[in-house]
């Protein structure tokens, strides 16, 4: 694990400059991206502190931070702590805020739940922002969910936003509240919209992050995984251009106020996807089934980002291609597979 | 108050037949709004329940109902109170819900609150109907607000989403449930987004519905009103006619899973408007003032809606102009003015 060196190049890039010695507040800091942020920032010389309540099926895992533990602070907490998060906050510079309920399916069966933690503890949290630290700088991670089935591809921000699950409603509203706080009080915060993001620590022990996760798993335990359709376009970031993408919209003025999408390097059907993933792998077989009746009432068919937004206002590229992508991602759960079972 | 009766047109309405009998369940039914759809109900011959929290900031007033008390039902409960909605949602047809927190400034100053009632209370209230009623028939009462400043006037329903307070983004996510249940579950709920409705029986206390209210009651007391800025467009709608689209909504089977605008007869700036009262009054005066800086920070400008879609699915059209629902105003607080101070 020993990719908190990150490249010369990244290390030394000078628009990270801001982030050594900055105090940084990561909420989700122990799941897949956070705790890829939380690498990244550590290597680049910040003073990390990570939020995370650990919710078993929820994307944080301890093992994701093992390796620097000694190196950043931990604080075991739910976002829906109001009191505690007020305490977490003081004298932080930057808050990554990740935490969040992710699973669609969860969403439908406990909306109330994924209310709190997608509207109720966001809308809190920026309070207590906004009560004793409104100069923090925040961004948010939302997610492309929020835009439903396209009426047109690629995405961009002009696109209505039309939720199919409830998780989708309450991430438009979490979002929502970050951009309105920059506008009504001055805050500086953002919003990423994330699409299919994938790579080394993802969950891969059930569906609730993307599908990737569970072909990964099932290709290196040498069984068959499900496609379900296969003709759908979808693009896939790998995780350490999205963590690329929290650090250049924190230390980018223009950002304030803005929800941009995030994308990756070129849309691709499940189906090329899987394709890609068995030659990578140099084995492994998948099965293209029909969609199960409960996935495809919320299904969003086609979507790939427009993120020309976000390029333009940060200069981010996506630097890694889906086979390197995938071919890191095999060779992470090849040697920490036991951890994320 | 004997409007009870309506025009013999209406109440003959054949559209307006399915309501005969009907078991009618309204949410905020002794508010401004709910009350006069209430009224309308009781003539059609409907069964009808009101619930409302009278809670003293909101809008309900138990006299907008007082002389038809024997006619209805009245349950005053809060609809953050689930277990009590249960038990009111068994057997009613038609749900129509009104109920809901309304000011953009007191959702800046209690946000939280503001979230209760207008995200958390209609989820959990969309989740009692699918639990204990799945088929009953939702017309829900959604906001021009969910808009925020808008790109280009008319607003149609294509236009994007950017709330400009934190009641706009829960109203949004309000709506949003509502067409989602529809989307997934199969069930019938719409949403009509309101702009400025205004009317006999409307707060008048103070702005917290819209500041037409309080013109109303500077007018009859004979105290010179303020109009902020004064260059705006604005559309209104007089009460009955949106009583008249909520009706046409519940009726109208195409509209299930939609949310559509309801404008007016034109747009009109406030300058106009406020020459229009001043002149159907027979006398009074009003300020121009510059927009004190805390409404301007959540002000959205010209705004009037392109309702063509609502008109075409349910051959809605407004029947009562500016000048006439003015003096049928004004006719209803002269009369009653004390039961709304």
């Amino acid at each position: 694990m020993g990719d908190v060196a990150m490249t010369p190049e990244k290390a030394t890039d000078p628009r990270y400059a801001a982030f050594a010695g900055a105090r940084v507040l990561i909420t989700g800091g122990l799941g897949f991206i956070g705790a890829t942020l939380a690498r990244r920032l550590v290597a680049l010389g910040s003073d990390v502190l990570l939020v995370d309540s650990l919710i078993p099926e929820y994307g944080g895992n301890l093992f994701n931070i093992t390796d620097i533990a000694d190196r950043l602070t931990v604080n075991i907490s739910d976002i829906r702590d109001m009191y505690g998060l007020r305490h977490l906050l003081h004298g932080r510079e930057y808050l990554f805020n990740l935490a969040g309920q992710t699973s669609h399916l969860d969403s439908m069966t406990d909306p109330l739940v994924d209310l709190e933690i997608n509207c109720r503890a966001q809308l809190t949290l920026l309070e207590a922002c906004r009560a004793v630290n409104p100069g923090i700088n925040i961004v948010f991670a939302s997610t492309r969910q929020i835009y439903g089935r396209p009426d047109y591809v690629p995405v961009d921000e002009k696109h209505i936003l039309r939720p199919v699950d409830v998780n989708g409603v309450n991430k438009m509203a979490g979002e929502a509240y970050h951009t309105l706080y920059h506008d009504v009080y001055g805050m500086r915060s953002c919003a990423l919209r994330l699409t299919n993001t994938y790579g080394p620590r993802m969950r891969i022990k059930d569906a609730r992050q993307t599908f990737v996760g569970v072909w990964l798993r099932s290709v290196i335990e040498g069984r068959d995984f499900e496609v379900w359709g296969g003709e759908q376009l979808r693009d896939f970031t790998y995780v350490e251009d999205a963590a690329d993408a929290f650090l250049l919209a924190a230390v980018t003025p223009e950002m304030a106020g803005k929800a941009c999408n995030i994308g990756g390097h070129r849309a691709i059907s499940l189906r090329a996807l899987a394709e890609t993933l068995v030659a990578v792998n140099g084995g492994g077989g998948f099965l293209t089934r029909e969609f199960p009746a409960e996935r495809k009432r919320i299904d969003i068919g086609d979507y790939y980002a427009e993120d020309a937004m976000f390029r333009q206002l940060t200069g981010w590229t996506p630097q890694t291609d889906l086979a390197s992508g995938l071919a890191q991602s095999l060779a992470f759960f090849r040697t920490h597979l036991s951890h994320y079972l």
